[in-house]
C-alpha cells in the first residue's frame, strides 16, 4: 500500500499567522470569525476537495493589541458541532485547553461531537500559551510548563478512561426482559492521580469512534513527550526540509519508544501554498504577502504575546533587542527561545526582529502547480510530515489549490480520490482503540 | 396589550420524569437521547407549532440505578448548535451547572451558541442536584447550598459582564484608517469577588441579544432569591393551582423587591398534557402512564438521588420511611423535604413512598382538546404562569396538543399565530439589555 498523504484545512477567517493583515481583504466578510455560515462553507469545501479534517484553533486570552482574529472569535465545539450536521465526511478537530478545562466537560463534549458528527470529532490537545490566560481562571499565576503537561497527559488518559465508561453493548433495550442497560457494562474510572479526581462513570456512550482523536502540537521537549505518548495527530512546527525531516524521525522514534506503532500517529506541517500562474508570479505574490503583515506597530504587539503579553513599545526599536528571556518561563518557551535566539545571532535590534517576524512563516509550497505539486511530492518522500494542515487567504486561493494542485496529487497517487470512511479515524488510517473494559473481559473469558 | 402565553419543549428522549419507562414506546428510537436527529425533528416540529423555545435539561452524575434518559445524553450546548443552524426562529435554552464550569468558558460556549443561532440562546443555571457530581469534578464533598447559589449568582454578574467586553460598534474594520478595532471600546471586567476572579475581557463581541436569556429554577428560599435577582426565565415546581398561584406571585413580588420589572422574568410551569378524543379517554390515558412508571426497583433507585444518591434497597419496605433527612443537606433539599413531610403526614412505609413516587406529578392538562384549552386558559387567568413547558411521551402526542389545542388557544388571542421576532428575547417579551459600558459613556456625554 502506498503511504498516503492527509490534507486539511486551517481557516483564518479574517486573519491567521503571518495574515493579520487579512481583515482587509474584500472577499472575507469582517465577521468571517464570529459566522458560522463562513465555517460551514469553509468546511463543504474542504470536504468537496477530499480534505481529512477542518482544524480550528484558539485561545482564551486578549487585550487590544491582539490581532483581528484573536480579537473574536466563536468557541471551537460550538462552531464544530453546527458544521457537523452540515458535512458527512471531513473530520472536525476542535481546540481546547487541558489547563482550563475538567476532564469530565471535556470528555462529554468532544464525546457529543463525534455522537453527533457520525464518528468525525477530534480534540487539539492544547495547554495554553498566552500567560494571561490564568487570570480569566481565577489564577493569580500562569501554571509552569511541567505543571501544565503533567496536567495534559493526565487529562487525556481521564478522558480516555471516560469514554470507555459504556461498553459497546451495554443497551441492550430490551423490553420483553425490562432491561434498558446491563449494569455489568458500566463502569466507574474512579480515577485518582496528581492533578486530576475523577470517579465517573460518563453519562454518555462510547462514540462512533471509541475515541474522538487526539491532537497536539508538541515542539517543546514536554510537548513532544506529550506527543508520544498520546497524540494519534501533531501540528508540527514546519520550518526548512531539514528542520521538518528532523521533527519527524524525532516524534516517530519517541513514539516507537513509548511502546506504540509510529504509524499510529500521524504529523502535519502548517502549510499556507501560494499557487499562481507561473512560478514567478506565485513568488511575487508570497512576497507582497509577506510584505503585506509588516505593520510595525502589530507586530511589536505580537512579539510581546510569547513574553507574557509584554510590552515592547516602552524600549528603543533602535538599540539592541531586550534581555526578557525570563519572561517567557511560563508562556510561549519554544516560541521566545527561537527569537531570542535569531536576535542574538544576527545582532539584531528590536526593530530588525519585529521587521523580520514572520520571516520563518515563508511556505515552501509557492509556485505554479505543478511545482507546488512537485515541492509537495518530494517533502512527504523525504519523510517530512504525514500531512499538510493547508491555510489560505481566501476562497479564490483555496480554490488555485484544490482545482490545480489536489488533481495531480491525486494522479500522482498521493491523494485520495474518495473517502475511504466516514470517520475521522477511517480517513487517518487511525485504528478505533478497544474499549479497556471489554478488553479485560475478553482476556477473562479467554 | 392582552397577556400572551408562551410555550416551551422539553423533549424526553428515552424518558423523562414520571416517564421512565419511555424507552420501551416502540414509537420512540432507543438511541433518541443521543441521536442529533431525533433533537433536529423536535426543534423543528416545535418551531413549527410557534413555541418559544426548546429546553434541554442536563445532569453530571450517574450510576446503574439511574432512568434511561440520564444515563446517555448529549451535552446540552453541543446538542444546541447543532439544532441552531436547523431552526430559525425558535429559543435554545441549554441547562448548564454554574458550580462544575467556570464563567469564561460558560461566557463564550452561550455568547457563541447566540452568535451562531442569530440571537436566540438562553440559559438555564443549575447548581447541580446530585450530591454525587462533585467527584467528578475533583471534589471531595459537594458544596453546601450558600456556596452552590452564592456561587451562581456571581457567575451570572460575571458572565454578564464578560458579555459586554465589546461595545456594538467595537468593530470600525475601516481599511482605509487600518483600524479593525478601537480599542476605547474593548473592557477588562476585572471582577475581584468571593467566589470568581476574572480579568477578561471575552474574545468574542456582543450577540444579537446582547446577553442571552438566563433561566432557572428555583424552589429553594435560596433558589427563588437567585432568581429574582437574575432570572428572565424561571422552570416552576407546578402542584396544585393554588401551590402554582402562590409560587407565581411570590416570585413576582421578589423580582419587584429586587428593583426589577416583574414582568422581565417569565414563569414556565412543567406541563405534560394528555389528550384524548374525549376526557375519559384522556383520564384513563393519563392513570395508565402513571402505572406504567411504577417499576418499585428503579423508583427505589430514583428515590436515593434526592439523598445523595442513598441505596433504599438496604431498608425494609415495609417498615416506616427510614430518617434519612441529614443526607439531603447538600443535594436535592427541596424534593427530599417534600418527600419527608409526605411520608410523616401520612405515616407512608418506604413501600408506600415508592409507590406513590410519582402522583405528585399528575399534569393538570388532562382531557379533550377543549378541556385541556380551557384548563390553560383558566390557569392563565388566574396567574400561575407566564408559560409552559411541554412535555410529550412521543410524537403522536405531541400532533395531539399542537393540532387539537393550540388552534384553540390561537382563537382565543392566548397565542401567537405568528413570531413575534427571530430571537429568544423578542420572542419572549424581554429586552435587550444595555452594554454596561456604553451606558456609561451615555451618562458621561449627557
Amino acid at each position: 500500500m502506498t503511504r498516503k498523504l492527509h490534507l486539511a484545512l486551517h481557516p483564518y477567517g479574517v486573519g491567521g499567522p503571518g495574515h493579520h493583515g487579512l481583515w482587509k481583504d474584500p472577499s472575507i466578510a469582517k465577521n468571517a470569525s464570529i459566522d458560522i455560515n463562513y465555517y460551514i462553507q469553509q468546511a463543504q469545501a474542504a470536504e468537496h476537495a477530499l480534505f481529512d479534517a477542518l482544524f480550528i484553533v484558539d485561545s482564551q486570552f486578549i487585550n487590544a493589541t491582539y490581532p483581528s482574529h484573536y480579537l473574536n472569535r466563536l468557541e471551537p465545539l460550538t462552531l464544530l458541532s453546527a458544521v457537523a450536521t452540515h458535512t458527512k465526511n471531513i473530520g472536525l478537530v476542535g481546540t481546547a485547553s487541558s489547563t482550563y478545562n475538567s476532564p469530565f466537560n471535556l470528555a462529554r463534549r468532544f464525546g457529543s461531537l463525534d455522537h453527533i458528527s457520525g464518528g468525525r470529532a477530534g480534540w487539539n490537545v492544547v495547554t495554553s500559551f498566552d500567560t494571561g490566560t490564568s487570570r480569566n481562571y481565577g489564577l493569580e499565576e500562569h501554571l509552569d510548563y511541567a505543571t501544565r503537561y503533567g496536567r495534559a497527559l493526565e487529562a487525556v488518559q481521564v478522558i480516555r478512561g471516560l469514554w470507555d465508561s459504556y461498553e459497546d453493548d451495554a443497551f441492550p433495550a430490551d423490553v420483553e426482559r425490562n432491561v434498558f442497560l446491563d449494569p455489568a457494562k458500566l463502569h466507574a474510572l474512579n480515577h485518582v492521580g496528581e492533578h486530576f479526581r475523577v470517579d465517573g462513570p460518563l453519562n454518555l456512550s462510547r462514540s462512533p469512534q471509541g475515541h474522538p482523536v487526539i491532537f497536539q502540537a508538541g515542539v517543546s521537549e514536554e510537548g513532544r513527550n506529550l506527543a508520544a505518548q498520546v497524540a494519534e495527530g501533531i501540528y508540527a512546527p514546519g520550518g526548512s526540509l531539514e528542520d521538518a525531516q528532523a521533527y519527524y524521525a524525532d516524534i516517530k522514534r519517541r513514539t516507537a519508544e513509548a511502546g506504540r506503532d509510529p504509524d499510529h500517529i500521524k504529523i502535519f506541517i502548517h502549510g499556507g501554498p501560494v499557487v499562481g500562474s507561473t512560478d514567478e508570479a506565485a513568488r511575487q505574490r508570497a512576497r507582497e504577502i509577506l510584505a503585506e503583515d509588516n505593520d510595525f506597530d502589530r507586530n511589536v504587539g505580537l512579539l510581546g504575546r510569547a513574553f507574557g503579553a509584554h510590552d515592547f513599545s516602552q524600549y528603543d526599536p533602535d538599540a539592541p533587542f531586550p534581555d526578557v528571556a525570563h519572561l517567557a518561563e511560563r508562556g510561549g518557551r519554544t516560541g521566545a527561545a527561537r527569537i531570542i535566539a535569531r536576535a542574538e545571532a544576527g545582532g539584531l535590534t528590536l526593530r530588525q526582529v519585529v521587521e523580520t517576524f514572520n520571516d520563518h512563516r515563508t511556505s515552501p509550497f509557492v509556485g505554479a502547480p505543478k511545482t507546488v505539486a512537485d515541492t509537495i511530492e518530494q517533502w512527504f518522500a523525504a519523510g517530512t510530515f504525514d500531512g499538510i494542515n493547508l491555510a489560505f487567504r481566501n476562497n479564490a486561493d483555496l480554490a488555485l489549490f484544490v482545482d490545480g494542485v489536489v488533481p495531480l496529487l491525486q494522479e500522482r497517487g498521493l491523494f485520495r480520490t474518495e473517502y475511504e470512511a466516514d470517520t475521522l479515524r477511517g480517513n487517518l488510517g487511525l485504528p478505533i482503540p478497544a474499549n479497556r473494559y471489554a478488553a479485560d473481559r475478553d482476556l477473562v473469558d479467554a
